[in-house]
């Protein structure tokens, strides 16, 4: 019985996918294809229409991968040169296929005219491959079957390679699918930087890797998130599931409050589930965001069933009009104040009648900041029934990240206000 | 004097990237900068977290490329492992940079925190290497000047990236940059689709291509916007300058008043810039777009010059309260309609003190769509002191389009009015 694949590489091939505007988009899908057959995708290139890049990137990806999957370059052109780039890695011939130039001939003669010189080179199959039928063009595909190994070579346009590829998860790739593949679970933790979550779950991860089903661990710093994954590859999706529960029980125990989820949800999913709850529905004021916290919380479907609205006030003038904050409590400690930013709240609660407030005013840059006050500064205050508090943050970041980072923030400190935590006890 | 650099290989470092959704977008900001320097990208890869994966990655792509520009894997876990593989790649070692240290330790205490340990590795230089400051994050770039070719390693976040490839670009790159090199012109278009511009652009692009100079043109097309860039390789910058100026002439001549810019600049700028030229500022009251429109404007720095801020007015009940809509109206016409679109301009307007106002009522879906009035259905009202005017748009795609479409759609109905242009009139 041939070994099973575990790893793939693929290839795509072609000048256009290098260049402005053009996008491969036929490696993803090979990739999601190939999970479902527990096959992982290890690298992914794009070279373009040179026939020495071409074959140094067949030769490194048969160093590293079980299963080569290229795409484009089957044309009948001088600068489609797949095929000649496949052979030459592999040091094995070309031959004119009699079936599929005859195919290519009818093809041509259904449309009655005679099939161009050029596209005879479309009927060459290399030594030892089998060829895949092309319903909807004139480029066969190929399987090169190397034993511990395979190589397959797909036509570039989606609707030819597609077709060819079901073809091949159905019949040679599929019988090579491994047993094993892999399942994952994950958390998401707002209020800390990447090293503080690496930092607490070290322990965790050599604890992890020594398990009888190794789990591996992957951090991504996102803005205003870090997300953690864990993965686990065995045959046996109960015990996966086990083992996975368990290792994301432990990493939410080490982290504390700061984990807010562990489903595929967003804060603010997350913040409109818990006022909901609470029956509770929420106003904004915002300065320096100047409208982005109320945009993403109307990013979600269905928010109308907790979110009122609010102000934008940007300039002083409209924290007054707008948002009742008494002049003299601007002119006596400034704009970007908490005392500011607790009347913000207060006043989108009072003016738009909602159970809770959300206050933002700070120097989101790249102009503005003082010695007390740098760019960064942001107070963020809430006012719900049963709390009412301010954070003080400092951000680092330029003017797009304070903003997102003043968001994420907020939407946090919501989140611990409504599960029963300090909304201001985490920061760091 | 070194010789100049002609081809480069972008690799993007990260599991991440392979699966997950996450998209690498850094090697396309890449290839256009390198373009610019008269250096093609003649392969792309994207490679896992496995050291001896990424190590023959940078052997190979220095078997191809002048220069290897890989992009991630900088960061302080376990698995970032650039820094490694490079020197593997290169027989070097790695030794700890005490300035780079200090940098990273001075980073953590300015937010009052101990640098873990685990950051120290953000320190590692690789023998020979460069170090590239990176004023964004805690870790550095580094560059290797090999004599004919070189490698330079990256950060992975786009805003740590950016400005570091930009440094290179002015100078290390820059100095070896190829004497023929890819001059390019652009323009950008609101309010029309891909195939309309291509169908009005078609006769001059045969044109363009039989010039002395060839031109090669290329559209993409973004939310709310469409880009038309023109290309011209050549080692006159000169005559580059004057085909590519006529060209761009012609094409805005063609598209009309559609076209809105011809500089780098987003449709906020261009807004904002307007205003300030009118002297006039601008208020908001949103209901479906839920603040986007504002967070677009505020994104600008220096806004405050022209905008005042607004109202969120999601719930009916806000929209009476905030800015003054007469329930009557609501109840008579709905809450999306042109009516109460138009007031929604003037209670902005009238409750912020400025001369213009924007209003936005709509359904971004998924939920709330009739025969009548479907899913994407949003009214914008443009109130200024020389024009009243409402656009009645169908927008089509999910909720995010629908909302993203009606905030470039208020932004160029904006833009129309202070040109001098019939702010609804374009609109198809």
């Amino acid at each position: 019985m041939p070994t099973a694949f575990a790893r793939a590489e693929t290839i795509a091939v072609g000048s256009e996918l290098l260049a402005l505007g053009r996008t491969d988009t036929n490696s993803g899908v090979i990739a999601g294809r190939l999970a479902s057959l527990g096959i992982d995708v290890v690298a992914r290139s794009i070279v373009g229409d040179q026939l020495a890049h071409l074959e140094l990137a067949v030769r490194t990806a048969l160093q590293r991968a079980d299963v080569v999957m290229l795409t484009g370059g089957l044309g009948p052109t001088e600068d489609d040169l797949t095929r000649q780039a496949v052979a030459a890695a592999l040091g094995r011939t070309l031959h004119e296929d009699p079936v599929q130039l005859a195919r290519i001939e009818e093809r041509f003669s259904k449309r009655g005219l005679p099939m161009p010189d050029i596209n005879r080179r479309q009927a060459l199959l290399i030594e030892g491959a089998v060829r895949l039928d092309n319903p909807n063009g004139t480029a066969p595909g190929q399987w090169i079957d190397l034993g511990d190994q395979a190589i397959a070579l797909l036509p570039g346009p989606p609707r030819e390679m597609v077709p060819m590829l079901d073809g091949l998860v159905a019949g040679a790739l599929g019988a090579r699918a491994s047993a094993a593949c892999t399942h994952s679970r994950g958390l998401r933790v707002a209020g800390r930087s990447e090293s503080s979550v690496e930092a607490t779950l070290l322990p965790l991860y050599a604890k992890w890797r020594e398990g009888s089903l190794p789990i591996e661990a992957t951090i991504l710093a996102a803005l205003g998130r870090i997300e953690l994954y864990l993965f686990v590859r065995t045959a046996d999706a109960a015990a996966a599931g086990a083992v996975l529960d368990q290792a994301i029980a432990e990493a939410a125990d080490a982290l504390g409050a700061s984990v807010y989820t562990t489903r595929d949800e967003s804060l603010e999913e997350l913040a409109g589930r818990l006022l909901s709850e609470a029956g509770w529905r929420v106003a904004v004021a915002e300065s320096c965001t100047g409208g982005m916290l109320a945009a993403r919380m109307t990013d979600v479907p269905g928010s109308s069933a907790w979110l009122d609205g609010g102000v934008i006030a940007y300039s002083n003038a409209l924290k007054t009009v707008l948002a009742d904050v008494p002049p003299a409590l601007i002119a006596e400690h400034g704009a970007v104040s908490e005392p500011v930013a607790l009347a913000l709240a207060a006043g989108a609660r009072a003016r738009c009648s909602t159970q809770v407030g959300i206050g933002i005013t700070g120097i989101a840059g790249p102009d503005g900041g003082t010695d007390a006050k740098p760019v960064g500064t942001v107070f963020i205050a809430l006012h719900t029934p049963r709390v009412i508090a301010c954070r003080q943050a400092r951000f680092v970041g330029d003017r797009a990240v304070v903003r997102q980072q003043s968001v994420s923030a907020a939407l946090d400190m919501l989140r611990l206000a409504l599960t029963g935590h300090d909304p201001v006890g985490l920061a760091r």
